[in-house]
């Protein structure tokens, strides 16, 4: 019998749960034991359980001082916390399953290295695109195939807003309010909506991807939260769409990474990619592209990305990840065509526009291809706030 | 060093040695020591090489009986040569990869059950969608998910096919002959464009996924070969797609599994999956359904997918298939609602049909769900030749 502990008890850990108790039989074959979750680390332990309460406690030490687990799933959601947990754990020659991209995003180095020294799994298939395979497919690839650009929808709330505001063209506090309301969004969106949670999951795919520590900071980021209904108008006249898309590139020795609104036309593969789903595209020199899509989160699609791993840690299926490349970062010259919507009035006789129209109170431009850090210093120069304007990428 | 061996090389064979000469560095540092090509079996000696000729041999002895060869890629395309590699690598204790779904199909139970007996791997990645890794992630799903479904766009060649009929409005035969010209298409295209290819493929897929032997004559067929320009004429009016959709579906200790042209509307997941491209759904009871897009064939595409096995098998990574159901063939129940496309002037006043319109020397039917059985007979009953009708499922 294999011992393991979960650290949380939420949505995910319940999922979590869930599969390993209704799989044990499978699970048993596979591993040659059955795997068994002896503890379970919960804040409040004042609460109604159909579990017996004896396994749950809140104290850490219990479980990272008991020898006999030999996994640890992260599940808190907590960035201080958690980074605790996890090193301790790893420390302790346990393995590590988390669905935590914050605490991944930060620590990434940090966990791999604890991890190949204490000689364990260290895994979180979960903390990328919820239920789709993709971390370990990408951790096969990298090895016999040069990946050159990710890609994805790695953030399901921003997508169902967006879905949401074009199909039914409201305005985005109106969208916002409902999703909350359903529990499609958090009582805080920024994460979500400002591209920061995206942003995390592209840090670490592309880290492994181009295998190449890209931190967090290495990447450009711009939200969501400015789209109004004239930029839903002109998206719906042309048969566009937008999304918040994730993408690094890859390009003699140089990355660049952005986190943006885009606007996709019909042929574009993400372009079906609807609602709150996610989806992920990678290129490599052996193929086109190749494009996984799935639910992002909730209970037992993140469950089942969590016991995917824990089969694999302790089955030993692990693929290391090559940190082996020095890139640099060249985002200083990502250069694109943008849509950008602005107030009208404004002296706009530059010779970056390759369109423009007047509608009443706005204006709508579409660039000639431009640096974004070039178009970004116009629209400063043109003394425009953040919340005034929406821009986003042609594609 | 590990020696391994490749049969065959064409196309795919040139394919796996590129990839493998390219990242030898890399599989050296997962697997812990040099992969190395040892022996390539090839039928004809007598031509120009850039590789030490002194590797290749005609002779499958001197590859079977080299206890130095850890592993045999078997490549041939050749179903009646193949089993027999397949069959005698296996006894001799060497991992097998392979890439042809015909033998795979036709013998998988009995491979796996010889790579069981003898404690080696039986791995086949890249039997079906060419590049897409489906295979070993199925593996693991199935394991921690119960599978209910699982349908894709299985052959690239009547994709393509369908797809510039489409487009470019153009005859069946027109297109399949610029497709042969091109290299698209074989010049004896029956397995493609009739469906075989497709079933071979989902014949594997379905085994794993429901558990269960599904055999290549457990799936109902029909391919696209009879489609004309009234077919067309009918789907771009409708803003619909025709694709060849291999599905199999799991109810209640049963499964039904079909192979037929399938009209799409734009909400479906599988419209956008124009041209050679190749596809996959599956469907669990932890998630909606995870859909795998990538090109299926080709000589790094499927080189790619084959050394990805080869590293699976030579470090181990390999899950079990449990083969542990023994489910009903319910196919004579399988019922939908299809378009039909038949010559005008016949009697046509029954019940099953839910609208009728008549062109010139065609009508163009929409039925009510009906059995498929059902409307086979009808069809044969009104001296239909398949030839001269078109049918295809309304999704």
């Amino acid at each position: 019998m294999i011992k393991i502990a979960l650290l949380g008890f939420g949505t995910v850990g319940r999922g979590t749960y869930e599969i390993l108790t209704k799989k044990s039989e499978n699970i048993k074959k596979v591993i040659g034991e059955e795997v068994f979750v002896s503890k379970i680390l919960k804040r409040n332990l004042n609460f109604q359980s159909e579990i017996d309460k004896s396994i749950f406690t809140d104290n850490f030490k219990e479980i990272v001082e008991d020898e006999e687990i030999k996994l640890v799933v992260e599940m808190t959601g907590d960035l201080k916390g958690s980074y605790g947990y996890i090193k301790e754990a790893l420390n302790a020659g346990k393995h590590v399953v988390t669905a935590n991209k914050a605490v991944v995003s930060e620590y990434f180095e940090e966990f791999l290295e604890l991890a190949e020294k204490n000689k364990v799994a260290f895994l979180y298939e979960a903390a990328v695109a919820g239920s789709i395979p993709i971390i370990t497919p990408l951790k096969t690839q990298v090895l016999i195939n040069d990946i050159t650009r990710v890609r994805g929808i790695l953030n399901g709330t921003s997508n169902f807003l967006l879905t949401n505001m074009q199909v039914r063209k409201s305005e985005y506090k109106t969208i916002l309010k409902e999703a909350q309301e359903l529990g499609y969004a958090e009582a805080d969106p920024y994460d979500d909506v400002e591209g920061m949670d995206a942003l995390r999951k592209l840090r670490i795919l592309s880290t492994i991807a181009f295998k190449t520590k890209i931190r967090n900071e290495d990447i450009l980021r711009r939200g969501i939260s400015s789209i109004d209904l004239s930029d839903i108008a002109y998206l719906n006249k042309k048969n566009y769409k937008v999304k918040l898309i994730a993408e690094a590139i890859i390009n003699e020795g140089k990355f660049k990474a952005v986190v943006e609104p885009v606007i996709l036309s019909s042929d574009d593969e993400l372009y079906g990619i609807d609602g709150s789903v996610n989806s992920v595209e990678i290129f490599g020199e052996n193929y086109g592209s190749l494009v996984f899509v799935g639910e992002g989160a909730g209970s037992l699609p993140t469950g089942n990305a969590i016991v995917s791993d824990i089969l694999d840690a302790l089955s030993g299926h692990c693929y290391p990840i090559l940190i082996e490349n020095n890139l640099i970062n060249d985002n200083e010259n990502y250069a694109a065509r943008y849509y950008v919507r602005i107030k009208n009035g404004l002296d706009l006789s530059a010779d970056w526009i390759d369109f423009i129209e007047s509608h009443g109170d706005h204006v709508i431009i579409e660039t000639k291809e431009v640096k974004r850090e070039f178009l970004l210093e116009q629209l400063k120069t043109l003394n425009i706030k953040e919340e005034d304007c929406f821009y986003a990428r042609l594609n």
